[in-house]
């Protein structure tokens, strides 16, 4: 089961194209030469070129759409769940950490982005806010929207690595709770709103108090569940539908 | 340069594995049957099991140890860049944008691990610190240590995401500067002693505040290096060796 020549030459392969991209020869969403020219550019064999692309897709620096050709991901580099939380077997347990992360981390995130941000940032904040909360009131599902809410004030915080980390860790909070709880919604269109209205007015301690109790409250909704289900103690699935 | 049926068929085999190392049945360190019993046991053809395997090892979920097998990775399912860092081109702006985070999370961690920490574990953190101090003492290179013993309080502070987290991000740190200053070596002494007497007396707000003036050090010193660097404008290599 070992590696043979033509899958290291396939690595080195791989290298160069990271290489490039790393270099800012490709960005992000940028389409890469096609198999003929890769074979001419590079001197290698189809097969080589093949096995180069399958794993730059496998890390997710790559990725093929049918019929229009191979492009470099809008994230490079991460994977979908690249901290390996599938691997972490107490998932309510899991949502509690992430949480207790996000409690440390996102409030400070929010007052650098009332510091920091942009005017063109602090209309998007504004704009997602509405997304969100439309999504909200419609009855929608309306997580990806919300990650993509705390996302942008993590962009607006000017730190290059706190928008890769956050979506990682508050996606992988509503992939834990499918979360339809009427209460829980109502407050997120509160808090919400009181976070992106603090950025919008510089203050940030008013964005760092509004987003900690944001936390706090979907920290006792998750705590809440588990003395729940540690009173019922009926069985281990974690999806919550308790409207 | 489409993913043909064999593909996919792979793509399966490599979730049945992740399966069986996420319900338990293989655990971190565990040898994974050879090519032929798992050839038996999938029901596949042994070119699939190879596919399936590769995908694995590329996504640091399996290990091959030549001559030994294959082993499941002491850390499932992290990349060794899994934010992908390395996409990112101004490095000391990544090396300060590591500090925020650092400056902003390690504190509470360092808190939590006074408070949370079992005995065994202080133990751990005290002899970790002599490991460190050592090899500063000697002249050696100590960086990787160093990564261990903020990964060992870390692990102390029992929050299942954080000993995934801090390892990612201050190996990254120690990627960017490799550190020969004296100054800084000796003030690793120092704010390593004072953080783990903190912990190991059980003083969390003792434990904050060394690590909060551990961290402020290192940003300065970065802080200083961006501006020598701009003031020399001399180029764009990172690597420090002004002893």
């Amino acid at each position: 089961m070992e590696f043979n020549r033509k899958a290291s030459l396939s690595h080195t392969v791989a290298s160069n194209i990271t290489d490039l991209i790393i270099g800012g020869q490709y960005q992000q969403g940028d389409k890469i030469p096609n198999e003929m020219e890769l074979i001419k550019r590079l001197e290698v064999s189809r097969s080589t070129v093949r096995e180069a692309i399958k794993t730059l897709v496998s890390q997710n620096i790559l990725e093929i759409r049918r019929g229009s050709g191979t492009f470099v991901c809008d994230k490079p580099g991460i994977a979908e769940d690249p901290l390996g939380f599938r691997f972490i077997s107490d998932k309510i347990g899991l949502a509690l950490d992430l949480l207790e992360i996000r409690l440390v981390l996102e409030p400070h995130i929010a007052e650098k982005a009332a510091e920091r941000a942009g005017d063109e940032e602090i209309r998007g904040i504004a704009a997602q806010c509405d997304v969100v909360e439309e999504l909200i009131l419609s009855g929608g599902s309306y997580e990806e929207e919300d990650v993509l809410f705390h996302t942008k004030i993590a962009q607006a915080a000017k730190n290059a690595v706190i928008p890769n980390l956050i979506p990682v860790i508050n996606s992988t909070i509503f992939l834990l709770m499918r979360v339809t709880n009427t209460a829980l919604r109502k407050e997120t269109i509160l808090t919400h709103r009181a976070i992106a209205e603090a950025i919008q007015a510089r203050d940030g301690d008013g964005a760092r108090n509004a987003m900690i109790e944001h936390i706090l409250y979907n920290q006792r909704f998750v705590e809440k569940l588990k003395s729940d289900r540690e009173t019922a103690s009926c069985g281990t699935s974690v999806p919550v539908n308790n409207e």
